[in-house]
């Protein structure tokens, strides 16, 4: 397999930047949901805030999605079912799952979209990197999880448990994703020049989630 | 009646400020709920960016009412359940009843804050009156009214009772509002010296209303 690393095309990018706006525009629905499981207003308003976030990276995809030339909609529309699905088999079912799920699946998410921004011409390179969720987020999360195991030591278990029920589920999605759009594999490759960085980008994707549920103490 | 107008109290203010704070918080996610009630993504799209914007304001009234020396929380808590009550008894069913509700629910919310905002000092009337909706809500709602309604002149009928059915709940949950928090009713007794202002402040919102229906057709 040749090592020789090309541009990838503008339908790639369109298809890339496509779905990262529909997860953009599911993950406002998905936190703002989740939001009304807070257990007060002040948390309830955090993660709305979080929501209201996404909408806004929503908007400034789907306007350089319109710049290459693309229909934001049509990019969108191949993306829908794949994440839907996702998301249907990963409700949480309370405050702590919802915040579980946003810190595992956002920074998955984010791993993956800075690997594949690397990959892509500076503007659309800078875009992506831009739109990934700060570390507000995250730190949020972190910070009530961690609240919650301290209180209840036993809750970790169960947690853990759904952490790999969600990477699980993402990682089943994406592989339907991966078969259904040459385009995504075709970024990988024509940006490195090799298919065997798709197993790589994945298997570290896969060890700096580890890293973080070690981090965090949901690891039994 | 003494016609002596003074200027309302900070209670009063923080009072008002916690209402219009929850109000956005709940005008947040039964938007954001909403959006997924839109026939295509675009629509989706520009319904969950009006709930963000509500989210923005949110924001800068509890930053406002903590710089007064309030507890956001404690502001916002005692109309949670009428809010609650309010938005429960009014889930739209599709996407044309939510976009009603957006333009009627708006309109009239923004005409009662308005009203209030006018009796408040200088720093309080400019926030109230920032975080009062643009006119792009309105604006698409009407428009996606007008084409429903050019598509099938049979849904008027069904669109003006659910007007009407918005206006009376919000009717039934502002009396219990007026008569649970004194603090509000004092703010236009204050700012006006005179306890019939507040019959002809709800006459001059319902006229108004009376008059949007009529503009956009919904009148039988």
């Amino acid at each position: 397999m040749s090592s020789q690393a090309t541009k990838p095309s503008t339908a790639s990018i369109i298809d890339l930047l496509g779905m990262l706006a529909y997860g953009e525009l599911v993950a406002f629905d998905r936190i703002a949901a989740d939001a009304k499981l807070a257990p007060d207003l002040r948390r309830r308003a955090s993660l709305s805030a979080m929501a209201a976030a996404e909408i806004n990276n929503y908007q400034r995809l789907v306007a350089r999605i319109t710049e290459l030339g693309g229909d934001p909609e049509a990019a969108m529309t191949p993306f829908v079912e794949v994440i839907d699905a996702f998301h249907d088999s990963t409700a949480p079912r309370d405050w702590l799952e919802g915040l579980v799920k946003v810190y595992v699946g956002d920074s998955i998410a984010d791993d993956f979209f800075r690997e594949m921004a690397a990959l892509l011409p500076p503007t659309d390179r800078d875009l992506v990197l831009d739109v990934l969720h700060n570390n507000a987020n995250a730190e949020f999360a972190i910070s009530e999880i961690n609240e919650a195991l301290g209180r209840d030591p036993k809750l970790a278990g169960k947690l853990a448990l759904w952490a790999r029920r969600l990477v699980g589920e993402a990682l089943s999605q994406a592989q339907r994703v991966a078969a259904e759009h040459d385009s995504l594999t075709e970024i990988v490759i024509e940006g490195t020049g090799d298919l065997a960085k798709v197993g790589e980008l994945i298997k570290r994707i896969m060890q700096a989630h580890s890293n973080r549920m070690t981090a965090i103490g949901l690891t039994n």
